[in-house]
């Protein structure tokens, strides 16, 4: 029987209740003059304390409760407001907001630690008896609602943690293969992968928070998915408990047998089952790693490299492109300023760049691979005009490329509202989409004249197509925060399915595309939505698998 | 309204009755001497002709053909005896042996060809309000029993052959994709495209015979698919018509809206709907192809290469690996005798090799690319110890990629029992798949201490793993050749299942692997094949749909 603090750092993901890290850091002067001139007055905003939210009483049933507490162990069923107000949600803006008002209707009536798969089942057959809803959780980092716990028909709402179902289980050398519990966070994963000189290169933002099992039901991409595939290409076979029983899937690199339903467990976001052993792709260690950044002289032309370099190659493993106002404000943030400003601009202007869009590339694999790549590359870049910034402007990119969230604790206590959305579609959609988008959220945020600030990059790109990460600031209107982005990010929805966008690239569902994922899913004729909703009832027919999810 | 002769055109597919292709390619004298050490004395057999084959009379329910008659015209409905008798079955051993014999009670009891999308729909609301079941027909070339008419619960079974859709409907230059119809055989696909400087490069066995909706129904893997992917891989948008409605899945190059809906179609059979539209990744003509040969000294050593190319790359586009009994027979086969034969066993031994394993690898691309990764090859080649036939071996081979169905009938002409079947592992468990599947082969198909010839070859590599391809000789037991096929069948497949193998890494499901398809489809507790059976009945509740097909 595990004791208290061993559950407790367990489930412990590092963030604190309304914030991502523990540290904030300072926007420098020209990030703080660059948001006053266009966001105009700010109203800094506090944060609650987790000690002063009040919560409502827990529902979860003595009977389930005590049949919870038999499945799983006294320690392992938590009901003590810090815990519950701990799991109020996920990483949105929005469940950011609601936390730091001390609003804490997103809490779960308690949470549950399962210790093993054993455990898993068992808490689903409690659950499924006692109907009782169930949340996973793996490490609390969606951006999309999909941890908000929505009771549907239930009596009550459990998040089921999965912090301690953490291990690595096996490696396979040979087949170059690894096989975890679904609760492992990134780091973690990659430090016992190291030990055998393995990696698997899944970066996503989240990266240090997030689980294994999380990006697998999401359908994540990782932030070197052009060399590396996403998770859906890395998944090789899997566990996943259910109420009907348990779902096991043999690793296998390719099959004819019949659908693969590795692809209907990826992208599920806990509504058929909660996923307990993953095998995974994993590859040796780089032996070299090598990052650059580049300036295009436009957007147009900087899509138009990635497309040639997506379908034609060579491939680097990292590939982004930021636009016009995303490379000002990264360049702003980095401290990009004053001297150092001035020579780059001037070296970009001699070279018939005003402006100009930022690349970055990155580069894995064995030395002479990568000096391969990186010729034929730089030959596609310079052919359309591009300028390099070299190697440190890379390494700087490669330095910061988990602080977006950190950068957001910050400028929500200045008063800024601060989302990201992303999407994608083919290549001769692509523009279209981006312009929309950038219209309907300028259109829905605008204030006194004043349009929101919109950055957006391309960062995961296919021979047909690629993504579109927005990112959105804009004064927050204080006490209608929440209002504020529900109306623009309907906009940005609405906008996104009307130029032939996906609702999410690597997000997912979760509430905040269910309304609008009937085109993603099949159609009009609700087909697809059917075939899920078929499975569903199938796997878990007393619907307590994360209700309100995914499906609209 | 099309005339009778337009729909004939349109379902010929250009196989005869009996027999693959027009013409038989006659055997070598090295070839009719090596089988015959190896099989012993043969009794040839002959087959009959379609016209002196019996019918049962057609059980469609006059009702429903005219109905059937009003959805698509009376031209597109056929229950003529040629016409029944040339869709009774597909291309397995056991579907081509029934045919010679004249046994027809495979054929449907009527054919239906519908000229539209909206005719397919049609065809379905009538085939469901009469309850008769639909057997989807795209080249007729299922390997698997996926095209034997099962009634089910149904009154009858009709055949939807869908060689007049057979367009190409769209190509997006930019996205690089390509919009089809999914009876169009796979040289008039490349023929469309090429007048677009554009290619799909799926190159089965079955090319020039099958359906690009049958290949992605059935997750077809071509020959070159080391460089170009799976069907899987390709697909990224489709329309498919059920009896509840069209499912439409736009093209999308990536996406987290929930489970990929496009792999529920991928390997469904024609058991959930029938697909009208598919849209395909394509590439520009490749400016280059180059093939080459080399001898492995082992099979294990040629594993190993495989295994290091497909892990570390660099990849080629087509790679293969013969096994010893496989690449003396192929060398046979080939004409390889006499002098020619001597000198290259000497030019083998010289360097360390006796008989050895063929290895066969395909480039295509742009010339400095090719260049680029011939030179990575050849190191990892090399430094295994393999040994280069040059670049003629290679074009032989790619000169008889399609040849083998042709041999096929030569030999079963002969009195020989000539099958194939195909499977996949991870790296680790391929040499115990290998070995446990030619065990039960042999111990099956064993005659007076006569063991059956048994060659292999890896022809499909993964990161994790590869496939095993199964080629089997022995002399047909004259008027048992069904039931002495069905015994060896059925002890390969359960060895498959047993050495972590699964049923069908190219061939799909259909009848021949529906009873072991169980741990592919998720594992003893049902779970998965419940999932499939639960969007079947959302989609098909009348259950016409390819009834006893895929699911166990």
């Amino acid at each position: 029987m595990p004791t208290d603090e061993m559950v407790d750092s367990r489930m412990d993901n590092g963030a604190s209740w309304t914030s991502w890290g523990s540290t904030r850091p300072e926007l420098n002067r020209t990030a703080r003059a660059l948001l006053g001139d266009a966001l105009g007055t700010l109203t800094p905003q506090r944060a609650l304390a987790v000690e002063d939210a009040e919560l409502a009483p827990s529902r979860l049933p003595t009977a389930a409760r005590e049949a919870l507490v038999a499945a799983v162990g006294e320690t392992a069923v938590r009901d003590d407001a810090i815990a519950r107000a701990e799991h109020a949600g996920g990483q949105s803006y929005s469940d950011i907001l609601r936390r730091r008002h001390g609003d804490t209707s997103e809490a779960p009536d308690a949470i549950v630690v399962p210790g093993s798969a054993a455990e898993v089942a068992e808490v689903l057959r409690v659950c499924t008896e006692h109907k009782v809803a169930v949340v996973p959780w793996g490490g609390g980092t969606s951006v999309v609602g999909g941890l908000t716990p929505i009771a549907g028909g239930c009596v009550a709402v459990v998040a089921v943690d999965l912090g301690r179902l953490d291990r690595l289980l096996s490696v396979d050398h040979v087949s170059r293969t690894a096989t975890f519990e679904p609760g492992i966070r990134t780091p973690a994963a990659e430090a016992a992968l190291a030990a055998h000189g393995l990696s698997l290169g899944h970066i996503p933002q989240s990266y240090e928070r997030a689980s294994l099992g999380g990006y697998v039901v999401t359908r994540s991409s990782g932030q070197a998915s052009s060399g590396r595939g996403r998770i859906d290409d890395m998944v090789l076979g899997l566990r996943m408990a259910t109420p009907r029983g348990e779902l096991v899937l043999n690793a296998m690199p390719g099959s004819a047998a019949g659908p693969d339903l590795r692809r209907l467990v990826l992208g599920s976001e806990g509504t058929l089952g909660i996923v307990t052993e993953l095998t995974v792709r994993v590859r040796p260690v780089p032996e070299a790693t090598h990052y650059e950044a580049w300036v295009a002289p436009s957007w147009e032309a900087g899509s138009r490299m990635m497309r040639r370099l997506a379908q034609d190659g060579p491939k680097p493993d990292v590939l982004r492109l930021s636009d016009e106002d995303e490379t000002r404000f990264s360049l702003a943030m980095s401290g990009t300023a004053g001297a150092k400003k001035r020579a780059m601009d001037t070296w970009l202007r001699l070279r018939g760049i005003h402006g100009g869009c930022l690349i970055v590339i990155g580069f894995e694999g064995g030395a002479a691979d990568i000096r391969h790549r990186r010729r034929g590359v730089r030959r596609v870049l310079r052919a359309d005009h591009a300028v390099p910034l070299g190697s440190g402007a890379g390494r700087s990119w490669e330095h910061n490329r988990f602080s977006g969230p950190y950068l957001r604790d910050t400028l929500l206590d200045q008063g800024v509202l601060a989302e990201t959305l992303e999407t994608a579609t083919t290549w001769s959609q692509l523009q279209g989409l981006y312009d929309d988008v950038c219209a309907a959220l300028s259109a829905s945020l605008i204030r006194d004249g004043r349009p929101p600030l919109i950055g957006c990059h391309i960062s995961h790109v296919y021979p047909a197509g690629a993504s579109l990460y927005f990112t959105v600031l804009a004064a927050a209107q204080s006490g209608g925060e929440i209002e504020q982005w529900a109306a623009a990010k309907e906009a940005a929805n609405n906008a996104i399915v009307a130029a032939n966008g996906t609702v999410s690239h690597h997000h997912a569902v979760g509430t905040a595309h269910r309304d609008v994922v009937t085109t993603d899913l099949g159609g009009d004729q609700l087909v697809g939505v059917a075939a899920l909703r078929a499975v569903k009832e199938a796997l878990d027919p007393a619907g307590i698998l994360n209700p309100g999810k995914l499906l609209p």
